[in-house]
């Protein structure tokens, strides 16, 4: 025990829960900082993940640790907060409590910054064959598909069977998809090209594929159109207005035509968290929670919805709104508990007028490949090496405070100059070498003895 | 189909098969790169691993992508080679044939270089409450526990069990379980120190036990005081000469003592890799294959057993060795195929006279902590700084071909001045948020519905 617990174990001031250590959660539980509340955030995972740059750990450029920082390290020096590392299982609105894996956690005022997930549009059975990429284990699920896909590609003596596995079909043209498409056709033409004897690499096909008429399109048509062509200029084969009817082991069906694919992507849809339904306030037609205009949950001034989770009109589901709305929150609820005492009938009080959220969109980025993307700044719109450099100066600005923006800057160079892609790690169980002959003898079997939890 | 197969299609050439991508077989793949033969190299992985720095990625100082690197890429460029990720699961002598996952394998000249696999001296009950350190996967499982540790221990009211929660035990003071051991201890001390709340991590104990006398046993006797005397300064409790006779959940048991201890690493015994076994010739105590001082295998003179896997006296299991042992059997087989015809006749008359391994031993090379380490090259022995900056120089030096050096360096530059550990990632399947109400509704149970496939 120590003696580091003044701040949030003072028992007298408000207690603010956060659920999700998100952009939006970090973000508000950074501003309430100096204020009088003591702040529990709880997350399931013990990283925040810097997911702009998720597709890159797919596509082996970057490593997890890279892009993953733990949630303890950000807020370490914030006397008023504590992290624990528990699910948040379900929300009773009225006591005011949380239900976590072990325990109850009260809350004075709550945030919930849980984000939104994959959904097949009613297609679960989709999910085995076509990843998503919203975790780390997502990435390197689909970095070791994608890797593998080549290696059996090696061993296969079948003409038509070798070009499913060299056919890679990514669904969704919304950022994260023109990212995966334009990543995965610089695999295939740069990064292992030459790695294979039996087969040429470069022969692989990347199918891009989107329902709506044009790829990103909450973009402006004019860079919809360039980022088409820059894809194309990549080698990605774009199938827009184009909807998946089924999606299994031997590919994927547009219609009446099936494109004959062992790998699968998925980046079209998103559901809310699964938390959100245990409030029992209105959810939009795909799970995120109906907010007020100042991101409170009606009737409940309380409580807040921020982030990807919270379903606003004109706020989209990017970063800089999450943590945008932390900030907002963590501002209304700062004000709220200014010298105040906690009392319920306070707190309620002071809720009536409150300041509604404003969404600042500062624009919009999309990378494609190398020294290739589109931006949307508003007035400025870039395409190309320009738009390209853009975007990586601000990821690269924004990794603050991750393992050393230097060290991810020197690994981009590094890969940038030599065409490589250093995470290029196919891990998790390997078959054993033999199980007859390791049940025989006791004493030699213990290789693959030992359950695994695999991780990045 | 394309051109690059001149060098490993032509069948008119002796194959020579190598199993296992680690230090010994991709060094003798190099040096057959201009031998006038095919060379298949297969592995159930498809990357190399730095294995020297394992325990780096177990400490959550390293990334895995910082550590392992493709065999492909390694082989590249050699026209005469090509790379399988398959599985070997036994070998046939007399037909000279290997059984893969899903083929055969015929070979003129075989070199078997998979090393081994940790042992638990006849107690593979052990294993799931101890695991060893070998490969990426036990990397994560050690880091994953150790940093999990720590999270349960903030949670627990309990005093008795969150003593045990922060006993960390090493079992095996060779040089793997001293660096756990004092990485170990420096996590607690200094990595995790201000991240909780409610516990005091530097109130962790580390304890490291070991059945000889003496921590890293085949050193000097000076430099195992020297070492202890780091250890102890690191605050790990070192316990000599004692010996574990049961680990369980509860912790690890010496004689009559129990250390109740949640979290025990095993870095005591190794074991022949299973493969070994389907040879049907001598092993010795451990499983490894005893080699003729050619390192072929008796009566099997187109046949080598390289690195780890091969017993041979005065040859230690250490990466220079198989290095070397891979170095030397790629001499013979370009002597003894030199000009040649590949027939059978010919090569077993040339194998008659064969120079014998000789391990040139260029010192050995501890390290424990930061700037704390222990060196013994021959005349000269140094501890402390100037020990542990030859280590560091040694590793960075020979990490070429990695990521980037430069990239690793950086990143250790970072942890140094920093006291931080970057790759401080829990990863893996977390529990879903309400598996209940999952199931209600298919639309928005994505999340875990992919079969994860887990990975570093």
């Amino acid at each position: 025990m120590k003696e580091n617990q003044a701040g949030w174990d003072d028992h007298t001031r408000p207690h603010v829960v956060i659920i999700g250590g998100g952009f939006g959660g970090l973000y508000a539980a950074r501003s309430l900082r100096a204020a009088p509340v003591r702040v529990t955030l709880v997350d399931k995972r013990n990283h925040h993940l810097f997911q702009p740059l998720l597709y890159q750990v797919a596509t082996a450029a970057l490593s997890p640790g890279d892009i993953a920082y733990p949630i303890r390290s950000v807020l370490r020096k914030q006397a008023n907060a504590r992290v624990i590392l528990q699910n948040a299982h379900s929300i009773d609105l009225k006591s005011k409590r949380i239900q976590l894996d072990d325990q109850e956690l009260a809350y004075d005022f709550l945030i919930i910054a849980t984000g939104v997930t994959h959904s097949y549009f009613g297609h679960d059975e989709w999910a085995p064959y076509a990843p998503g990429l919203k975790t780390i284990e997502d990435a390197l699920e689909i970095r070791g598909r994608v890797l593998q896909a080549f290696e059996a590609a090696e061993l296969e003596s079948d003409e038509d069977k070798r070009k499913a596995l060299l056919s890679f079909v990514v669904v969704g043209a919304g950022p994260t998809g023109v990212e995966l498409a334009g990543a995965l056709s610089e695999i295939a033409l740069h990064t292992v090209a030459k790695d294979f004897r039996a087969i040429d690499p470069t022969e692989a096909k990347v199918i891009l594929v989107e329902g709506a008429e044009r790829v990103l399109p909450p973009y402006p048509a004019a860079l919809s159109a360039k980022a088409r062509t820059q894809l194309e200029k990549l080698g990605v084969i774009v199938r827009t207005g184009q909807r998946v009817s089924r999606i299994d082991d031997h590919g994927v069906t547009l219609g009446n035509e099936t494109i004959a694919a062992r790998t699968t992507l998925w980046a079209a849809g998103v559901a809310g968290s699964p938390l959100a339904r245990s409030l029992g306030t209105p959810l939009d037609g795909v799970g995120r929670v109906l907010v007020e205009a100042d991101l409170s949950l009606p009737n409940y001034p309380e409580v807040f919805v921020i982030g990807d989770l919270a379903a606003l009109a004109n706020v989209p589901g990017v970063a800089p709104a999450a943590m945008q709305g932390g900030k907002h929150v963590a501002k209304l609820i700062r004000r709220e508990v200014a010298g105040k005492p906690t009392g319920e009938a306070q707190i309620q009080a002071l809720v009536r007028v409150r300041q509604p959220f404003r969404y600042r969109d500062k624009g919009s980025l999309a990378t494609i490949g190398r020294a290739a993307a589109v931006a949307d700044l508003g007035r400025i719109r870039l395409s190309g090496f320009l738009a390209w450099f853009v975007w990586w100066t601000i990821h690269i600005f924004f990794l603050i405070g991750f393992r050393s923006r230097f060290v991810v800057m020197f690994g981009w160079i590094w890969s940038y100059l030599s065409f490589q892609r250093g995470a290029r790690l196919i891990t998790g169980p390997v078959k054993s070498e033999d199980p007859a002959l390791k049940s025989e003898d006791a004493a030699l079997k213990s290789e693959d003895a030992a359950p695994k939890r695999l991780s990045g």
